[in-house]
């Protein structure tokens, strides 16, 4: 259409997971948690004063900040908050990446950023992972780069780099280069990066309700930073109202209840590691998973055909074949009752 | 700070309308509704499934663009549900707009236009309205612009363009430039533009919910065009989920209840005329208003002291001393008791 710039006419879009209509299916293909959120969330949403709706929200988000903060022992001028963790992400690459400043990743990765890339009409440059699910690191930093991503734990590869290498990688770029760790996993690895918040002007970490906290209707995910970031991508980039009162007061209960949030994820990885060995059992290729999901190759490369007799049988998975990486599923790690139907249903399918 | 682009280290961001903190002042200066939303929106939001949060909402929110469709006679391809109206602008100025194809609109009007315009790092032209508020049309389509902007009715002058004026301009630069029509306020206006959809390929229509519908507090507004035009800003520009579950299905309610809505503005216009009257009697210059905002020139040249002088009172209205438009205070029309205190406040003192 003669309107749009030419960069967004090459564009093909990011296409989201599938949302199947009908509530009775089994739906492990958008990585959504099991599990119903803190009935903290429930409560707060239903005492919000009808007042709050007519008025415009807190444009920053003071609310989530603090309770954030005391989650993480840092300052609420540490804190971003941002409507799901993608808006996040355009904001970062809006601040840090144009014409000469790529984004830049170790891959195969999210397969958003190079379609906001796309979008910034700034280049996207993908550097392989070394053998062993390794950081590329000498040579992400010796690119032009006006943005890092690292995705840790990475999807959709489910691996996991020590802050350790992270660290290095942005003591070697500062001054020059930001680098986002994107966290939106990391709920359910052992370890982050938040102290490297403390270490390195240069880090944003990002963090999403969407997954352990089971909030992925109401969009809201975080960036950590220095200060003196928050502030930058606060009053310049972001949008003035960017995220709503309901979200804000849902994140904030859901954030304030971490007995729920960390009983909720002990459950998953419990099952994770379940789902782990009954695939593993039937065949399956399977690297240790540091997330709420599985990414897997069926025995005799057969993840296609396995994904659309999966669906006949009402269960969703998502279904990759990407360079690198094909001929893989990505399952995400659901109640208990439906990993057993799963692995049940895989077993039928491939005898 | 060394990691941000040079227009963004450059930009002096938009600032949002003071919200003051105590809920016990007369809050006349972020245009917001004085009365709540419909009753409808709190069942609708009481009645939200736990479950919806939990998953990711509808990308495109198709609850809402069918609701919409019929209130304007359209259909749901002509819908894009987008955080607020400043999203879709956002989404706009990412599609059409870059260093060779500026932003360009009629002027004074809304701040926060070349504000999005530096984030995205194109030029921003700003064509003076001719007397009497006329668009200058010929000189807008004369410019180079990859998006006009017309908002309408106009903030923050309150004045409003017919629609066949705004139809020559659509015309006169089709095939060439896209024309967005920021009818954030339109709702207290006596005709609108939605006919152009029908007509031109190039238009699209800013609303919002947060004026007409009392739901700032949401942040949700929409965009109205051709489905090939919302089709491009779907796939390609806007976040994969950029409304979430709560925003859908408030709005989605608030949309669905006109006789409520439609009662509601009536009540806001029939203050508006007793405030102009009002204003005018203790001798304000002061033009018609199709908004739900006055915007005056209080006598003598006194706004910054009649601003806060008003505040002391707990009155908060908004100043504005820009060229073209100095010495004026922008005052949103409240419930007519806060009308009241406002006009018994103003007197007392320019006494």
């Amino acid at each position: 259409m003669a309107y749009f710039r030419d960069n967004i006419e090459r564009l093909e879009g990011y296409v989201p997971g599938y949302q199947p209509k009908s509530g009775n299916v089994i739906k492990l293909n958008t990585n959504e948690n099991p599990y119903p959120p803190s009935p903290e969330v429930l409560k707060a949403l239903a005492g919000l004063a009808p007042d709050r709706l007519r008025r415009y929200p807190d444009p920053v988000g003071n609310e989530f900040r603090s309770a954030a903060a005391e989650v993480h022992a840092l300052t609420p001028e540490n804190i971003i908050c941002t409507n799901g963790g993608d808006d996040l992400l355009t904001i970062c690459i809006r601040a840090f990446c144009d014409k000469t400043s790529p984004v830049a990743c170790a891959g195969p990765t999210y397969s958003l950023y190079p379609v906001l890339a796309g979008i910034q009409d700034c280049d996207y440059i993908e550097i392989p992972y070394r053998r062993g699910n390794a950081l590329p690191a000498e040579k992400l930093a010796k690119t032009s780069a006006g943005l890092i991503i690292v995705c840790n734990p990475n999807a959709p590869t489910a691996s996991f780099i020590q802050p350790g290498e992270i660290d290095k990688l942005c003591a070697a770029v500062k001054g020059k280069t930001a680098v986002m760790i994107d966290e939106a996993y990391v709920d359910f690895a052992d370890t982050n990066c938040i102290d490297l918040v403390k270490k390195h002007d240069n880090v944003i970490i990002l963090r999403s309700m969407s997954k352990g906290y089971s909030l992925a209707g109401i969009r809201f995910g975080y960036g950590i930073a220095c200060p003196e970031l928050i502030t930058g991508l606060i009053e310049k980039v972001k949008d003035s109202y960017n995220v709503d009162v309901c979200a804000i007061t849902a994140a904030t209960a859901a954030i304030k209840d971490q007995q729920y949030f960390k009983s909720n994820v002990e459950k998953v990885i419990a099952e994770r590691k379940r789902l782990t060995s009954g695939l593993r059992e039937v065949g399956f290729d399977l690297d240790e998973s540091f997330t709420n999901f599985l990414f897997a190759r069926p025995p005799k490369g057969r993840a296609v055909q396995l994904y659309h007799k999966l669906i006949e049988r009402n269960i969703y998975v998502r279904y990759f074949d990407i360079t690198g990486i094909n001929d893989r599923l990505r399952i995400t790690v659901g109640t208990p009752e439906q990993n057993t139907q799963l692995i049940n249903a895989v077993k039928e399918i491939l005898n």
